[in-house]
């Protein structure tokens, strides 16, 4: 029988595998506030009278992150952000968990629903060329529409929930390619270099899934469980994260070695030298991009003529 | 029953997983020595009225590596080296395998024995800080000797057999650890960079451990089976190589995709900013070094002082 190593008390409910840690939910809580904290003033994350507007799906690592910042800095300005993708039961599922969270937290909150707004849903990328690989047009969507709507209303800094596991899996890949461009974009801090583009910070950068997972649970975060529907199709997806999960069986601590290897050594050589492409503004809608359209608007433009 | 995929003919000797590739002993050949001699090409390896100095361990590897150059280039001028590390049993067999090779290709030869010259031999360092981990000083001594006995000869190349398998080992780990300085030296061709240091180039680079047996295997050429006695020691190098094939069972082709990325995307990037540290002569044996002394001769000290 194993006891929680920090306050000795029996039947702790946490168990991380990576650290050979078992703790109790109220020592973990402890454990995982003091390490998102570290993470932050680590790499600069927050300065004075920052504007915070975090990006919340309605899942476990958006859901921690919101509910974290909360209790680290309570007088920090924050904004909840959730957008609704407009896929059938599962985005009014996640936008529920949101709105709930959101009273649970008491901060400001902003939904953008792309059905109102955009007059398309996710599910419009079925009919087009995207079929089979839905992801990729609904993550460049998200990702606009977050630092859109984080620079139209003049927030600071954008949040997002990423954790290690993500991260990691991304690294091996752009490492594997060879992808110098995404790599020096993969880090805890990504600064604005365009006024119209907001600086994102992932304070869970440094987090396993399996401790957002604990930390949601024993705050009883609200969170919607199952996977996007979509999600399914990415066979190759499953099989990445088998691959980083073999290594880390074979290397304890392999995730954490690498992200930080990464950002502390590679990063810094990678980074000396790489010419950034210009950015220029968008025709249509004026943010900034490398084409004379940018992705979100050919994308936009693509699900609006799968009609 | 699957047959040669060259030649059609039945029971081919070869099956190549990564490449999904079934071939007869012939084929095979030429095969391989295509693949070699591209490898040669592409990384301009050999240029006009070279001087070649190929370090023959007795192993499959370098062993493979003798012949097909002999094969390849017939009138390239190749001397064959070796260096008897003083391994009792283990490196007279070596030695003699290593002569029965040489007589084979019909090349000139360079037996280095470390007893003779030096007066120390490999086992001596179990009695120093090296214990369990001998080949770390075997490893320095062997690439100090190459190097030196190749520029005091007037070589313009040294050649050495490493192949894929041992390269995307070592790559995986310099990855894991951020080892920059590290990183940019392992590439197919190592310029000199003083006049004391002969260029390193590695032909087999790109060829599998597999194919280098395979091609052992089909020339009849003189191999000693069986590892290192001290070898066994190293039960890290076993994972490592375990973790390599769990990836490679995940992502076929894992090993040339990455040694490919590595050398054409990474490494141009981490190598344009990295400061090489300054090379002086060391005060001993006026080989160039990082230190005053340099990291050969600390090593036979230490091995000398063990009696």
């Amino acid at each position: 029988m194993r006891n929680c190593k920090r306050c000795g008390g029996a039947n702790p409910e946490v168990h991380l595998g990576y650290a050979k840690l078992s703790l109790c939910f109220e020592c973990f809580k402890e454990f995982y506030e003091r390490k998102v904290r570290e993470t932050i003033l680590k790499y600069k994350m927050l300065g004075e009278k920052e504007r915070v507007l975090v990006a919340v799906s309605g899942g476990k690592d958006s859901g921690a992150l919101l509910f974290v910042l909360r209790r680290l800095f309570p007088k920090l300005s924050i904004t909840a952000l959730h957008i609704n993708m407009g896929i059938p039961t599962y985005s009014e599922e996640c936008e529920s968990k949101f709105r709930e969270l959101v009273r649970m937290v008491d901060v400001d909150s902003i939904v953008y629903d792309v059905r109102r707004e955009l007059g398309i849903v996710v599910p419009d990328f079925l009919k087009t060329v995207y079929a089979g690989r839905i992801c990729s047009p609904c993550s460049t969507l998200k990702r606009y529409l977050m630092n859109r709507i984080a620079w139209e209303n003049g927030f600071t800094k954008l949040a997002t929930g990423h954790n290690l596991d993500d991260t990691v899996e991304v690294l091996f890949n752009l490492y594997l390619q060879g992808d110098v461009l995404q790599l020096i974009r993969l880090k805890p801090v990504l600064p604005s270099t365009h006024p119209k583009l907001v600086a994102k910070i992932k304070p869970l950068i440094e987090m396993t899934e399996e401790e957002n997972f604990f930390y949601a649970q024993a705050n009883g975060i609200p969170v919607k469980g199952g996977k996007c529907p979509f999600a399914g199709e990415s066979r190759s997806q499953e099989r990445k994260r088998g691959t980083i999960s073999a290594i880390e069986k074979e290397i304890r601590g392999f995730k954490h070695l690498f992200f930080s290897s990464h950002v502390k050594r590679l990063l810094p050589a990678l980074e000396r030298n790489v010419e950034l492409p210009t950015l220029r503004e968008c025709e249509k809608c004026g943010m900034p991009s490398t084409e004379s359209l940018c992705a979100f608007c050919r994308r936009v433009e693509i699900a609006r003529k799968a009609y």
